[in-house]
């Protein structure tokens, strides 16, 4: 567990500060269509999700891609490659932890997440499995009433 | 992406309307009893989790399931089925999306919903698996009190 | 169905009463963050989720757990056998039902939850599957601020 982590999880002994229902609804329908718009080629549209200055990092890339135009331009490769592979990916994020971000000052909204995410794979004509295992970290930003990642952190398991 | 899935889907640079978080947490809710039942081989509780009228889709099916009593028939022959073969099955919903639904009109609420589904299956003395992976898109209307399924439209990935 | 969780689930066609969308966001939140816990290893921080006088049945298990030290001690060994294999394991909750529990009586206030649970299990250079998929039931109390589980039940599939 990273000192990060560990931050924001806090020891299970101790208050946590927590995000409003409303908040967490909204986070958690933010990452469903979010993913159902990457899950369904859109890889444009999906990017958008992401604030123009946003990053998106994985351990499995050298390099995070920064900025929303990158971001978009990088996906969009990732997705075509899997159009010639005839297989249904499905990204799942669940087991959500969501913290107000005090260190994102200003006077926006921010939101820190902590969470797993598996991708199901089903090949045409085939049969549906795990694909891969991650954990992921966001910060979020409210802007004009509706959620943007800031920066994301995936973690995939097994590397 | 259907032209349906779009509409509902919205750009992601659009605002989005959005059910209360009393309403989100229902409906999850209402989700997790609901396939907890059929899990279970409940099919005739089961169904009583749709309208009367209520619809059942899938493109796995050349027609769709048409009535409370028909859904309830029809699953009903599926559990026997499976009852035969010593395997459990669970299915999931997440990645929920839900939004209110306008053009379900009349003095009902109505909300129309996109999800995630995939189904485990562990053998007896076996092991776990994921056994499908589908989308989902329900129409659900708020009736004395509790979420009721009008239509379901099923998606099973690889057909 | 068990006549408890038949109870529990009441049929379908019954209004069910629910907990308040905050309590919901609080226990999906509680059950992200706990098992985050453990599968980073923190056997003892993970066991603080429990009363002191809790309990942790299992149906793979000759005998319960209980009590907070005892869960603690016994998680540890079994975290501790883990690491020796190299393998990342990631516990899902999902499908979560939360009502009221008017049979805990006395001051605080307690909720029972049905819910099912997946292990996705990861080698290190290798490929994400499922380990295996469960049932839950708890009585969760809030002691001051926070959740506690005072009993759970496991119910592993295919045993």
């Amino acid at each position: 567990m990273t000192p990060d982590v560990a931050a924001v999880m806090a020891s299970a002994g101790t208050h946590v500060p927590a995000v409003s229902a409303d908040t967490y609804a909204q986070i958690l329908q933010f990452y469903a269509r979010h993913m159902q718009l990457l899950d369904a080629g859109e890889a444009e549209e999906w990017a958008k999700g992401f604030t123009e200055d946003g990053v998106f990092a994985q351990n499995v890339k050298p390099e995070p891609w920064k900025g929303r135009s990158h971001i978009a331009t990088s996906m969009r490769r990732g997705v075509d490659r899997l159009a010639g592979r005839n297989v249904q990916r499905r990204h799942w994020f669940s087991m959500v932890v969501a913290v107000p971000d005090s260190t994102e000052a200003g006077d926006e909204e921010a939101v820190r997440t902590q969470y797993y995410a598996v991708v199901f794979e089903t090949p045409h004509g085939g049969k549906a499995s795990v694909y891969l295992s991650t954990t992921g970290e966001d910060v979020l930003v409210r802007r004009s009433g509706r959620w943007l990642i800031k920066h994301r952190d995936i973690n995939h398991d097994g590397s």
